[in-house]
Parts: structure tokens; C-alpha cells; sequence
């Protein structure tokens, strides 16, 4: 009896990575930079070649992995009914980025992946890492549950009397394009003026202030008063986005993770949560924050998830074999 | 064979109402109201009382009613597991209301509604209105769907992939309370200052203005200046609101009803409108928004949908036989 390999994909700005696992657990992570020219459906080809590699790097058949959990950068579309992407930093043919060496403005995934795989499921990145704190992370059959990633952008999976939040195209999370100030000029990628994003998103962050987030977090935790007075200033933002979505959804349980939050959770977390708590009791209080527990591979075992046979889930949560994945990288 | 009857309960602030129904359609609808002294469960009892009081009216047997939807004002809170409510306009025992002739903190209505009933729904009412909306209203069978109220207060019903979105105590929609304006000094009921419904609900925009809403928008109506540019700045905000839940959600339907919105709906529409799209197509680009149909019934009609038999629907949207009901007022 031959062992199912299922596989997972994550598709991000800059990298793609694939991952193959059967029962007893991931089997490979390979790792490649983003295809950015080509066809429109460069990045799906890549996908299917990463994934073809890997299995003959572990002596699978690939004819034999049918299934595929795709966790990808946003927002996604229809296109004929079938689902795609169109990142403002992956397109070069949509009017905000003329620096990209191709003139995407759709990037097929559904419509490429659908000739080799049987079931396919895709998840905005976010709604992917909630997926896998929901199952073995933070978030544990908690029903009412947000996951909230602070990275060079930000973004939100959101999950509601245990229903993971998809909306019309897949795009429900994209809470990081919310307006919160009717007085800032700071401007996000997607055009708009005052949303959280454009306030506090790292890279927004970084260029408003003129300088690297690691140097602003490190002049904060020596005491430095203006770079203190920044970081309340952008973590009061980012729990005013929080309190927002709990008063929408009626959230139980927030996780947060990405690079921004994790390296710098002891500075921010009192002062999320001071702009949380204390407000509408009847609605925040008893809700917890937490941060993300699985780390970088949040979205790559989100992904596993959702196509990975229920019968596996006991025996993961026990070993956690995701913990021990070596990544390689191809070039 | 005896016909089967169901009851709905719309529990407002000032007003009770009951309605029976066959399956034929609503049989009778009273109104009361709403009992502001004695005992915390006196609006429950009272909610039995009014329901006995139609049984005699229409000659049904109240012991024979065993169902009941319930729409109710909130916020709702679970008491040892029962749900109840807590909303400031009916609780004399929460800080904020020193006026009411009681000391309620907590007003139970599972817990005693469970006595008679064995089937009891419980719907915050923007969740009932957009219940009622989806099944016999502007958004049938839309799955990704927001029901708004601009009254009074600002209230919404969110629906996300076809499902209702509750919450961990069912207050899920409470996005009237976001905070949008970081400069406004407008204080909202729950405490907030420049939140939505501190910005734009009928009461709080009232008090701001000084004037009641219908003289301000029949001043806007004949082109006074100064009345258009308060009613300009409210659509804006009442517009931001949307757009932030639409990105939230990744809504494809927005319906829009409540007193306010009802009398300007064509004044109002093209300003909301205009704060909604040209951001993020992605997200905006096809999203329809919509007067709700239902009118001054949504609420109960979305209460009896949540008990009524699935083999009742096809009639009903055939015949509309909730538009011949007639409302009876009981001292």
C-alpha cells in the first residue's frame, strides 16, 4: 500500500515554498525566489516544477500527489471562475508598478495547478496561518479567533463561530486597508491615505520615519524618547485596528504574529492592549491576545491543513513534527 | 391536524413587539411598550404575556406555540450559559444611565423564554434584519452580504460564504462603535469618541448639530449650504464605515435601511457611494449597495424566518403576505 504525500504551496513577494509531508509528517521545504517574468503563468509552472522536484529529491512519484493547499499574497480573482492573483508587487501591468519586468495584471493559479492536481485549496496567507493555529497553534478550537501578522505589511485572517472567513474572491482579511485617520498623510501601496497599513505597515513605517524598524525598535528599548514615542504612537494604531475587528466580529482570541510583532513583543503588547481593553466592555473584555506560536512555517502548515486527512491531526499535535523541517533553498 | 404556529419577538428600547404566523403568513402583531421597572426579567415576562395575549386574540391554543425567534436590541451576554441582554437604554443598574425607574444590570431572556418554548432563536436585530433581507428581501441568496441600519444608532447584520455571523455572545456587527476619526470630539453612548455612531448616529448627530436630523436634512434638501456640507461630512463618514467593513469582509451586497438612510436615501446614496469606490478595486469594484425592502417589519420578519419551516419560504416570497399585516397597539 503506497503512503499518501500530500503538498502545500506558499506563494509570497519575494519567495515561493513548497512543502511535501505524508503522515508522518512534512518530508521537504524547498524554497525559490519568485518568479517575476515570463508568461502570466509563470509562478503556477514554477510551483508544479518545485513540487516535481522535490519528489524526485525523495524518490516520490509526483504523478501520485494529488492534492495541494495553497497559502498566497492576495487579493485574489475570477477569472472565468477560476482563481488567481493580481499582487501590486508581482504585477507589472497594473498602473502602480512600472519597475516589474513583466506586464501581468492576473496571475493564474486555479486554472494551471487544476491539470495535475485533484483537489486544490486556497487561502489568503493570513487566513492560511489561522488555519494552522487554529489546528495546532495558539488558537486551539477557539471558534472565535482573529490572526493578525505585523511584517512589512499587515494582514488578518479571521475566523467567526468557527467559519474561516473567505468573502466573495477570498479576500475577507484584507483589514489592513481599513481607514483609521482622517488627518495622517501617510499613504499605503494600495492608494489610500490613513489606513493601517499605510500608518504602521513595516515598510510604510519605515520610509515615513526615514529609517530601518530595527533601529527604531532598538533606540526605543534603550530608552530613546522620540523613538518611544513612535513606536506608542504606531502600536496605538495597530490596536485601534484590533479593537475594530472585535467590535465587528465579536472575537474571543487574537494571535498575532510577523517579523515586526515577534521581534518586539515585550515593547508592543502593553500598548495593543491598552487601546483594546477598557473600551465597550461588554465586547473586549475576557479577550485574549496572544502571539502566533508557529512561527515561520505558520503558513505552510496552514496550508498542509487544509488538504491533510483529518485522521493525521492527533498524532501531529502530539509530535509536532513540523518543528524538525530543514528548509532547503534552490537556487 | 392542527396548523402549526410560530411566535417572534423584536425587543427595542421603547418598544415590544409579538407577531404570530401560520403557515399562510403573519396572523397578528401587537405592540407594547417596552417595561422599564420591576424585576430584571420583567421584558421577558412581559414578551409571555403579549404572546398569551394574541393566542386568546386569534384563538390558538399558547400552549400548542413552541417556537420563537427573537430579535433583540443589544449587547447580549450569557449569564451561567443563558443568553441575555445589557443594552444602557433599559439597564438603570450600569453606570450610564442614572434615569431608569430600575437597577437592572442584566435583563435574561433565555433563561426565562426556555419555560414555554423549546425552540428559541436569539438574532442581535441588524443579524435578524439581514435574515429577513436574505430570505425575503434585496439579498436573496447573496452569500457575502452586510444589512446596515442608519437610525438612531448604527447597527450591522454581516454575512459572510452564507453564514450569519454571530460572535462568541452574539454580538457580532457592532461596528458601529469603530472608531474612525482621530480629531473628533464626538462622544458616542458606549463611551467612545469618534466612533461611527458618535460621528453619525441619529442621536449623537443630533446633539452635535443642535437640531433635530429632520430640519437638518430639509435644509440640505433645499440647497442651504451649510446643511449640505454637515450632511456631506456624515455620508462620508457612514461611507467610510462601509468601506472598512467591505475590505474587512470582502462584501459582494450592502443593504442599507434604518430611518435616517430611509427619508434621504437620494441625497445620501451618491455621497456614500462616493467614499466606498475608486478605493482598492480589488475589494470595491461590483459591490452593490442597496435600500433594504423590508421596511419597518425586517426585524420581525427576520425573527420569524430564523423558527419558520424551510416549506414555508417558497409561498411566502410568492405571496409577500407579511405586507398585509397589520400592527395592533396594546396599552
Amino acid at each position: 500500500m503506497t503512503t499518501l504525500v500530500i503538498s502545500a504551496l506558499d506563494i509570497g513577494g519575494s519567495k515561493l515554498a513548497i512543502t511535501l509531508a505524508n503522515p508522518d509528517g512534512p518530508l521537504i521545504r524547498l524554497v525559490q525566489a519568485t518568479r517575476k517574468s515570463g508568461m502570466p503563468d509563470a509562478i503556477a509552472r514554477q510551483s508544479l516544477e518545485l513540487i516535481a522536484h522535490a519528489c524526485r529529491l525523495k524518490n516520490i512519484a509526483f504523478s501520485a500527489v494529488r492534492s495541494l493547499g495553497i497559502s498566497s499574497c492576495g487579493p485574489f480573482e475570477y477569472s472565468e471562475g477560476l482563481l488567481g492573483i493580481t499582487p501590486p508587487n508581482l504585477c507589472g501591468g497594473l498602473a502602480q508598478n512600472k519597475d516589474l519586468p513583466n506586464d501581468w495584471t492576473f496571475i493564474p493559479l486555479e486554472s494551471v495547478l487544476r491539470e495535475h492536481f485533484t483537489t486544490i485549496h486556497i487561502d489568503n496567507d493570513c487566513v492560511a496561518a489561522l488555519r494552522g493555529e487554529r489546528c495546532f497553534g495558539a488558537a486551539h478550537d477557539e471558534p472565535n479567533s482573529i490572526y493578525a501578522t505585523w511584517s512589512t505589511g499587515i494582514g488578518f485572517g479571521l475566523c467567526v463561530d468557527g467559519h474561516l472567513l473567505q468573502g466573495k474572491s477570498g479576500n475577507a482579511g484584507h483589514a489592513g486597508h481599513m481607514l483609521l485617520s482622517d488627518v495622517s498623510t501617510a499613504l499605503c501601496g494600495c492608494g489610500n491615505v490613513g489606513d493601517l497599513e499605510g500608518l504602521v505597515g513595516g515598510r510604510n513605517l519605515g520610509l515615513h520615519i526615514g529609517q530601518g524598524l530595527d533601529t527604531l525598535f532598538s533606540a526605543a528599548k534603550s530608552g530613546d524618547q522620540a523613538a518611544l514615542k513612535t513606536v506608542r504612537e504606531a502600536a496605538r494604531w495597530f490596536g485601534r485596528g484590533l479593537y475594530n475587528l472585535i467590535v465587528t466580529l465579536d472575537t474571543q482570541c487574537v494571535l498575532v504574529g510577523g517579523s515586526v510583532w515577534r521581534e518586539n513583543e515585550e515593547l508592543l503588547a502593553p500598548l495593543v492592549e491598552a487601546e483594546i481593553f477598557g473600551r465597550f466592555p461588554a465586547l473586549t473584555s475576557g479577550v485574549k491576545l496572544q502571539s502566533a506560536q508557529l512561527g515561520d512555517m505558520v503558513t505552510d502548515v496552514g496550508a498542509l491543513v487544509a488538504v491533510m486527512p483529518q485522521t493525521w491531526i492527533a498524532d501531529w499535535r502530539t509530535r509536532k513534527p513540523w518543528q524538525s523541517l530543514q528548509t532547503k533553498l534552490v537556487e
